[in-house]
């Protein structure tokens, strides 16, 4: 179709649908190769969401949360301002304000037919054609590739993504100058700016280029331009030695975990879900959903997995307090379902409470409003880490659904400098809380009365610290020097990992965490018809060369209602020492070292958590709490229980942990406020150790765990007139 | 009718209706004057509740949870022990079993029509009837009033207003030798303990007489025996000058407030409101509801008026962790919304997720499921203290509906000694959160381990003191040296309490908390267009006859985000003093003393809290934590803030807490973080003080505060170039 004749079409199409109603004047899909229509949304499934209407809850209120913004900025006017400030600042803001209301304008004007909405999308566009020539690469900030429309180059990605969609709305409604215009001026020249003026930042296997590819394969389709496609997907020199397939292949782990950790998960996620819903979209052959055995979706699966009660784990380097609910996950769960409408990921929806404008956002609220959506399955599972699956994993053990008890043990690699010294650590959550927690990164995000909003000093020498996590420390240092760069190069070994009927096991090893120590920490999950819930039962053991001196933190969250007998800093509160955490910790009470075991019982949220403990050798027991050294009042005062075991070059330290009990303080009525379990103990024989709970029925429920793993082994420990004897790996006894 | 002719028209209708359905086989009103039919709930009533089926989900539901607690207490068989433990044994909480079990089976009865459920609470009462007869007074334990079936007369109290209920709805179907065994030596002789046996324990004011009051006068209802119903209403001697009128008309304030605070409130509740039920059902012409100008529904709304978030304002020796949902005030706000048909009460019960099995509870359920439930009417008001109204006042004032802001002033008497030394206290919500917070009582309710769940020593000696609440601290010392016989003696002085729009403020005066010191307190609640919420502004003052010290602690709730300039306990934390609750607290930091006004910003759920003060002499400020000297760690560990004059005779403590912008962990936004008021001053005239806040906008807004409360009073006050004159107690100047 030769341009005055496409023209004389859109006249005719035009004039045909006067101040019609929302059904008609929504763009009607055609059947003609145009090369305007849209292409990343099909003009049928904006007509779907068009004729949607108010029909499903979640849909009509994006819509209405979409509309508002987008009326304000229109009624604020078209500001597209010289580029002058860093990340927060006005010029950073307004610039990130514009890429929202242009998708958004763009998906209004297909939903509702308003002509206003396309007009400002093109007014702001053509602006950005004026301003985008003009500009150099930005001046200020230190940022290590810097941007033209922000001081560094990753935000000028993310523009470029949102602009395609809402460009891509809009694009017919252009003459074919506007078109031009705006094709050339603005998303051309982006994507060169990205792909060929800063080629080997497009060409790294790293999320900030996976926006770029995004950005640059989007635009493509947008202009029908297989060759800003084909550099998007392959790379610039489009061989696949680079580029968004690269970046898919490298950055996840066979099981979907992303390297950095489910934290940066989330923020990762979002381009890859976005890109690889264009592709699907435009060249379905690709199969992007399906490639490395449908990685992409096990990476959404995993994210949710890696959450308990709404809050992702906050292990890597992350913040506590995020969630399920960010705008990332809505658009990974959104556009998961629309791949596999898998009734589950309703659940999550119906959990973040929204969803998205578009055909995928559509079918959420479709399905939540039919009333399909069906509990998420949190099931016990690991998500090994690494390219190839052998860099360690990440092992969750859950019971009883959602907000039952969910056992995190953390074997996974140092995070490319984003993870916390905490190998071998585990967490434990129950009663929708957690219980064993971990301290995230101590971190004020965008506060700026707190560092610029920054890391804080306190992130170095506390949060990464090995004290900080539940895991064990050798001669009052962290793993691996706490330098990162040395815990990338030694993975931690799994050993095991079985989910049986009443027993669910992990097992892993650490051999280069310490000088002359190997770490290694077997947790169990198990249930006993005398217990209430399943109880954790950990056997943590180091083999050293040579004396030292072993800490094993359990950081509890609760009020203690019963602790051992200690001597109490009542008067004035010490600290605990000097440097690699230790600097920050207040000593409450010091208890001297015997062999007995001890408990300590705390509440929380109405349940009772009774944890019993010993060791192979005498330990002392320390109640501490974090906030020592603490100046600027960073850091949150959070309780924790140190065993210490001086002067021994071998350690087990051996514990259960069991949830028991209803405190409700309404009702004013307390049950089960004493544990079940009466006693534990340890019997060790050759290559294998038996932790015995002694239960206050009189029963025992014992776990075994032997030194070498290979499934064929046998072994036999023989104590206290019990024989213990079995094959492979571990083995329960019930007595 | 004659016994013989009674008997055959039961045989009768026994004979028209064997094994019938539901509706049929519930038991059929009659015109006839029959004395055992119920009285308590008539046979209409129990017939709809009947008929209701499923038909109400909250009453289904509670039918279920009924259900199911009786058929537990049927299938393990009936057991009536002789008494033995005190509170919280096996007999004890046997009998209280036995007493709910028989309210359940007698309502389970009426609604279905199952004579198992009759006959089971026949044969549990036949029981009572063989075991009371031979009982004496319980032996053992230390109540001021011995119990039969319990320890103490109170649980045979409460035993005999729940028995009375499932005796009145099986009554009908006992024969009449068995009626006559039930009625003489079960409630005939509990009565005959309760209101003969122990006159000058039933003839108490006391909240304890209330219950047996209500027992006793239910029996008379059901056993149709005016006698003891009189006895009942008007005391022993009936002549009204003790009984459940008399209670009525003195243990509440003219507006419905519990001399012992909300805690004890909610709990006091249940037997006025029940008893009062049962009044107004058999004798509906004493208008028992509109007594004292309807104090007991004025009593209900005070109980949820006294609450934020679902939670009791924790003034006068409360759990924190105590709300509506307590099973009194479920019954409070059932039988409320039967005589008012208020709709607001049905969103409390939503909120309470239950209802009663009982006509009322039916009314509730169907007003529900009707959609009819409108929000509650969180509104600012005052309740007075004391019969007559004259014991200081509670009072809060509101702002933004339920989980708006809500400031609470506590200038009520000493409870009876259940109040705490915290007369002029404040206490402050906002966003769902207490943002300036009680710690309550010292004690977990019910759990062994703490005390036995009994008040822990640090309720003594930190809870109760002064220091531990909101108030001004005079002389490191308590209010009316921590003797509450001593604070009763001396009630606080409501001085204004005025709710206009923008401005909300209350004061009050305390003069004799502490000799030789009068305390006036002014808090307002001021509204302004430059700030996004409502901010708090505070004026204490001191007027003494000899120099001394001066400290005024905020109990804040959050994480410090940034404070004033001073030296930080990072190395070890002292402790802050000796006695009276300061040596509970560890010092983190103190500065200097300064005239000038200082900040404190705190985060909490969200939200941004600036707290800026400063005070008529130079005042240090001191951070510190509750924990300090608790070797049981029996205490939760709280920030404070402390201003500190030393030397002075008269002190004026001015502030202003401003709640602003927003900060969202998932979403990674950050607005408004810094506060919106650049500075606070005060000039004082003659007679007169202004506290004067600039905003960040240059605007002032000024609050002046006369010392001379007369409405017509003139007040004039001069200083830095500016004005301010006014009329009457206070005003507002916004420049």
């Amino acid at each position: 179709m030769s341009r005055p004749v496409l023209l004389a079409v859109l006249a005719t199409l035009a004039a045909a649908a006067p101040g019609v109603g929302l059904a008609q004047s929504a763009p009607a899909a055609t059947a003609r190769a145009d090369d305007a229509t849209p292409v990343l949304v099909s003009p049928d499934q904006w007509r779907a969401m068009a004729e949607a209407g108010d029909r499903y809850p979640m849909f009509a209120a994006e819509r209405a949360r979409v509309e508002r913004e987008v009326r304000a900025a229109m009624a604020a006017g078209i500001n597209v301002p010289q580029p002058r400030d860093l990340g927060g600042g006005v010029t950073h803001e307004q610039h990130k304000a514009n890429y929202k209301a242009l998708a958004g304008a763009g998906a209004l004007y297909r939903m509702t037919g308003d002509r206003a909405y396309a007009d400002f999308a093109r007014d702001m566009l053509l602006e950005y054609a004026r301003l985008y020539p003009t500009l150099s690469d930005f001046s200020g900030g230190a940022a290590s590739v810097k941007g033209r429309l922000f001081w560094q180059a990753l935000n000028d990605s993310v523009w470029l993504v949102y602009a395609a969609q809402g460009y891509d709305a809009i694009r017919e409604t252009l003459t074919p100058e506007q078109r031009e215009t705006i094709d050339n001026d603005v998303f051309r020249r982006m994507a060169r700016f990205l792909s060929e003026e800063n080629a080997p930042y497009f060409d790294r296997i790293h999320n900030h280029a996976t926006w770029a590819t995004a950005g640059v394969g989007m635009t493509g389709y947008v202009l029908r331009d297989p060759a800003l496609v084909d550099r998007a997907l392959n790379g610039t020199r489009r061989d696949g030695s680079a580029g968004f397939l690269r970046q898919v292949d490298e950055l996840f782990s066979p099981d979907g975990y992303y390297a950095e950790g489910p934290y940066y998960q989330r923020y990762a996620l979002a381009p890859f879900i976005i890109f690889a819903r264009a592709i699907q979209q435009n060249e379905p052959e690709r199969g992007i959903f399906q490639r490395r055995d449908g990685v992409l979706l096990k990476a959404v699966d995993g994210v949710i997995q890696s959450s308990y009660a709404g809050l992702l784990f906050p292990v890597n380097d992350a913040m506590p307090d995020k969630g399920l609910t960010s705008e990332e996950i809505v658009t990974g769960v959104a556009v998961a379902y629309s791949q596999t409408q898998d009734p589950t990921l309703l659940s999550i929806a119906e959990g973040q409470g929204r969803t998205l404008l578009s055909p995928d956002g559509l079918a959420i609220a479709r399905g939540v409003s039919e009333g399909l959506a069906r509990p998420f399955d949190f099931r016990s599972m690991q998500l090994r880490d690494g390219p190839n699956g052998d860099l360690g994993n990440l092992v969750f053990l859950r019971h009883g659904g959602a907000n039952g008890q969910a056992l995190v043990m953390k074997n996974t690699q140092q995070g490319q400098g984003h993870g916390h010294f905490d190998r071998l650590g585990m967490l434990f959550y129950d009663n929708g809380q957690p219980i064993v927690r971990d301290y995230g990164a101590a971190r004020f995000l965008n506060i700026e009365a707190k560092a610029g909003g920054h890391y804080l000093d306190e992130n170095d020498s506390w949060a990464m610290q090995t004290v900080a996590h539940n895991t064990l420390v050798v001669g009052g240092a962290s793993q691996f020097g706490a330098v990162w760069q040395t815990g990338e190069e030694h993975p931690t070994t799994p050993l095991f990992f079985e989910v049986e009927d009443g027993l669910q096991i992990a097992s892993a090893r650490l051999e280069h965490g310490y000088d002359g120590v190997v770490l290694t920490r077997t947790l169990a999950m198990v249930e006993h018809p005398d217990l209430q819930f399943p109880v954790v039962i950990d056997l943590f053991r180091a083999d050293g060369q040579a004396a030292t001196d072993y800490d094993l933190p359990l950081h509890f969250n609760g009020h203690i209602i019963s602790a051992f007998e200690a001597e109490h800093s009542v008067r004035e509160r010490p600290v605990l020492g000097e440097a690699n955490g230790y600097q920050h910790l207040w000593v409450d009470a010091v208890a001297a070292p015997t062999s007995e075991s001890r408990s300590l019982t705390w509440l929380l949220d109405g349940r009772f958590y009774t944890y019993r403990f010993a060791a192979s050798s005498p330990i002392s027991a320390l109640l501490v709490e974090s906030g020592a050294n603490d100046p600027n009042f960073n850091l949150r005062r959070e309780p924790a229980l140190i065993q210490r075991m001086q002067g021994q070059a071998d350690a087990s330290f051996f514990s259960v942990l069991e949830p028991h009990g209803l405190s409700d303080g309404t009702a004013e009525i307390v049950q089960g406020a004493t544990s079940r379990i009466a006693d534990i103990k340890r019997v060790a024989g050759d290559g294998a150790e038996v932790v015995v709970l002694t239960l206050v029925s009189g029963k025992t429920l014992a776990l075994g765990v032997a030194h070498d793993v290979t499934p064929g082994a046998r072994h036999r420990v023989q104590a206290d007139g019990q024989t213990y004897e079995w094959t492979g790996p571990y083995a329960r006894f019930d007595r």
